[in-house]
């Protein structure tokens, strides 16, 4: 489990937190299965940049504000 | 091929001659397959966040600026 995904996970959760999803609506919203967003919040999983641009969408954020800055990894 | 990664795929190969690195020089330095890297740039390959900081660590600058912004997508 890597610091970047970790990290990543967590500004993902937040930002679905603050947006008032739980992670079932969420899950629902981005088409995506609710294990696979619990992992991927866990940072267990290490998301293509496509995924990234796809759950940035449906938080109506732009992907770039996801991810940390490389010097804080 | 989407076109975010066509976009990515071209903002890394500017980003890589800008540099003066070539495609073997660059592949070399980012311990990733040449063929690989090809495929990346030309948009064929959907990368990961994980792997596009690794990219942006030999590139030297930062991973989200070689992200296209969502609206322009």
């Amino acid at each position: 489990m890597s610091e970047l995904a970790t990290t990543l996970g967590r500004n993902i959760r937040e930002k679905r937190k603050k947006n008032g999803f739980s992670q079932d609506a969420f899950a629902l919203a981005a088409g995506i299965d609710r294990s696979y967003i619990g992992r991927v919040e866990r940072g267990e999983v290490n998301i293509t940049v496509e995924k990234l641009y796809e759950i940035a969408a449906v938080l109506q954020c732009e992907p770039t504000s996801l991810l940390p800055a490389q010097n804080t990894l």
